[in-house]
């Protein structure tokens, strides 16, 4: 989708922090990606009508060709787009579009695996003239990691060209994946899986939350958030502990055992500041007591680094 | 691989005709497909010189970034390049390079689909020093065409690049097929397999054959050569005749139930001569009545359109 939206030099807005493959995508199509202020309730329209009156002064709005949100649990905070803020993002990116629309790419990979409350509206959904919001899933994060199988619903001017750029990259799917999946969603079995999946990956939320009362809440300037899905927790330090790969924290983690994702490169160059202080956690693939244990070195690590 | 060794701009050369589904990922990349006279073994070592002193001539020598060549039974022809000429083309490939190394990208997609004669050494056995030639492989024309797997062998210095701008593109592999094929191969199915396959395609490419003396050999200016192997027969017809999407053979053809490949697609824009009077047939899908019946109705259209 990006290859066929941009063209080098072009501009991406997402938020701060964001998901760390797509900027390497990015950077590869020689897209540039700027950040815009983020809460606990997604993306600040406020801050992003900033940004491209900013943008516009610069004489660069033109070059703004998408906004990129994962608008459930996203990876790597666990924050979930506010309701009420879904329709002022497409608000502003309506108001903003002059000759080329600005898009809007909803990824929702992680909309099933929600382990608390309900389900809110897509972007998607509130695009009544179909034209703005273009929506990728995928049934890799909620039915199988290994089935590597997704699928979009863009506006109409966009399948044709999406489709020949796909064919140019991938020369065609998984076509074996595909009817796996057919027959998994034919035979009514998907909803039970994925009830399944929530429920183990629930347990292990809830295994790292309680893990993180025990070993990190006694730690001075220790936080985190708590997410009602998605597979990741995100945890900020003092300001003074480097949680980066050539950081002293993170190979004292490795020694404990504990590999975990810099917060760093979760932003990109342009936009917010990036924050050195941060870091990502996956409940994803260890068993409860595995987490325990993790959390535990973890704890020691950060203990003896700060 | 192409897009980790060429900036757009940059030039792989190729056989004429070549591969159709590489023209668009390098039309994608804006790299310029130039092709190379080729016969019935393979591209034309003297001829790729030739190329090779022309563009060297226009100050572009610095623009060639690698050679591309399906070595066994290629697609569209079903040519093989003759053994005596794969040390000749890494010569030419050494000779030519400055700064810049000109790779051979060795794409063997069809290679244990022969039917007839021994296998031969492939380039990269040639390639002594290890650096020069970039083999692809892949499970999809062998053993499954929906399984979408494939493996290469690099250069060492090039392995980290390519593996890294795989991940910008396709965020990962289906490990799920990964696994299917490792169990196949594990357990020793491969070869058993891959034996059923040649003995069904080459049924089904001596039905076409025989289909072909007996539907095609009547009619004037109408040639085809015999491959030993891969999925398709190239048909030449005689030059006025327009075998393009927007001639009459091909909407004639439709009517009859045939649905070639227009052998124009398989040229790039600059190079040899597209030749606009030949098609590609596949045998690949269709039974072997099916075949007859379809050389039949192509019998007809071809008569109908001389």
């Amino acid at each position: 989708v990006l290859d066929t939206l941009c063209d080098p030099g072009d501009i991406v807005l997402c938020t701060a922090p964001t998901y760390l493959v797509i900027l390497g995508t990015m950077a590869n199509l020689r897209v540039r990606a700027i950040s815009v202020r983020t809460d606990d309730e997604g993306i600040v329209p406020s801050d992003l009508t900033a940004t491209l009156q900013r943008l516009a002064a610069a004489n660069e709005l033109s070059r703004v060709k998408a906004i990129y949100l994962v608008t459930y649990f996203d990876n790597p905070r666990g924050v979930t787009l506010a309701t009420q803020r879904r329709q002022q993002v497409l608000d502003v990116a309506c108001k903003w579009s002059r000759q080329s629309k600005i898009r809007v790419i909803e990824d929702i990979a992680y909309r099933e695996l929600r382990y608390d409350g309900e389900d809110v509206p897509s972007l998607l959904s509130l695009d009544k003239e179909a034209d703005r919001v273009i929506l990728a899933g995928t049934f890799s994060k909620s039915f199988s990691p290994g089935i590597r199988v997704g699928w979009g619903v863009l506006p109409a001017e966009l399948i044709g060209p999406v489709l020949d750029q796909k064919g140019n990259i991938d020369f065609g799917s998984p076509n074996f994946n595909q009817h796996a999946m057919y027959q998994v969603l034919a035979s009514d079995r998907y909803d039970a899986h994925i009830e399944r999946l929530r429920h183990a990956y629930r347990a292990k939320r809830d295994a790292m939350l309680t893990a993180a009362d025990q070993e990190l809440a006694p730690l001075d300037g220790v936080h985190w958030e708590i997410p009602g899905g998605g597979l990741y927790i995100w945890v900020e330090l003092p300001e003074h502990v480097d949680t980066g790969p050539q950081g002293q924290l993170f190979n004292v983690a490795l020694e404990e055992g504990v590999l975990y994702v810099p917060g760093e490169f979760f932003f990109p160059s342009e936009g917010e500041p990036r924050q050195t202080n941060c870091l990502r956690l996956s409940f994803g693939v260890q068993t409860p007591a595995g987490i325990a244990a993790g959390m535990r070195g973890l704890g020691r690590a950060i203990q003896a680094c700060s």
